[in-house]
């Protein structure tokens, strides 16, 4: 069972999905398993955090930039080699897993989608794997 | 099948959990599959690396608190945003496979719980997937 | 159904897998799945990134080792703290979906190894799961 979905980015930025990876899991019918988020991009990728204080998320890019900044000694054609850094930084991908139907995230995560180079038309795809309840 | 295991966490530090892991691995009867270790908070996370000289899990920190430090840009009112930040660096899950029933780790490789923002209770998740012997 | 693959690596750098994952997942027979690229070594670790331009992976190399330098307060005695600390960073795992028996992968990706302290004979391991078409 494999779901994609689409979104509209901001220059740059954490975007909450979890309804949208919530939704697969309850589409899937699957009662107890885990699931796989992927972003199929190279200056975008996707993580786990806190789901309440959005300073949080602003802090994190925030950091993120000072901390890979661009580089005069860059010398990809694109310009934008400081966000294929982030994107590895941040990983291609997370796991959750599924226990009685439901996704087993603490009870301050959210799932963010983090985009490093737009405003872009992305997506991401869901996998869910495990026994139908 | 999905185990849940808790710890009582330092400050900040690496916690190897290789045996919490292994014991998820054997009690799950899984000969061979694969299995995920999940952390639920937002200020910790897991990693894999080194398991011999305990000088590499101390540089490992020192040089994330270098690399990450405390921003007086930062507006999270909890003030443990670098806190949030390694844990989205370091990650929310790994996952390690398994073959003969056994986890296949590397020679000089251990599993570490990494609280970045401690002491605190916490938590961590081993879910198993696949065929049992 | 688990593969292993050998290569000798450089000094450092990002040595594109996608190959052999491809041949993986064509071996496994799996039709719908997914697949978990492992590194068992602690000095390298595996990623997702772009494909086209090998400018990328060598400003990604760049700036990880600016980033990420070698300390005088490290003191495990080996003297490779910072390859240990980009391996997790990087992570030691990605997992990739399979759709109608072929790799999900974006566009613009492959799949790298990444080498932080050769050159040395390495391996990895690729798990598939799934059905069978």
């Amino acid at each position: 069972m494999l779901y994609e979905y689409r979104l509209e980015t901001p220059k740059e930025g954490f975007i909450d999905i979890t309804d949208e990876v919530r939704d697969a899991c309850r589409q899937s019918g699957v009662f107890d398993g885990m699931l796989t988020v992927y972003c199929p991009h190279t200056t975008a990728g996707v993580t786990i955090n806190e789901n309440t204080d959005p300073d949080v998320k602003n802090d994190l890019l925030l950091a993120l930039n000072k901390t890979y900044p661009d580089r005069a000694e860059f010398r990809h054609s694109e310009g934008n080699s400081a966000a294929h850094l982030k994107a590895s930084v941040i990983g291609s991908s997370v796991t959750v897993m599924i226990d009685d139907g439901e996704l087993v995230l603490g009870k301050w995560q959210a799932v963010y989608f983090t985009e490093f180079d737009g405003p872009r038309s992305r997506r991401f795809t869901v996998k869910v794997i495990g026994n139908r309840g």
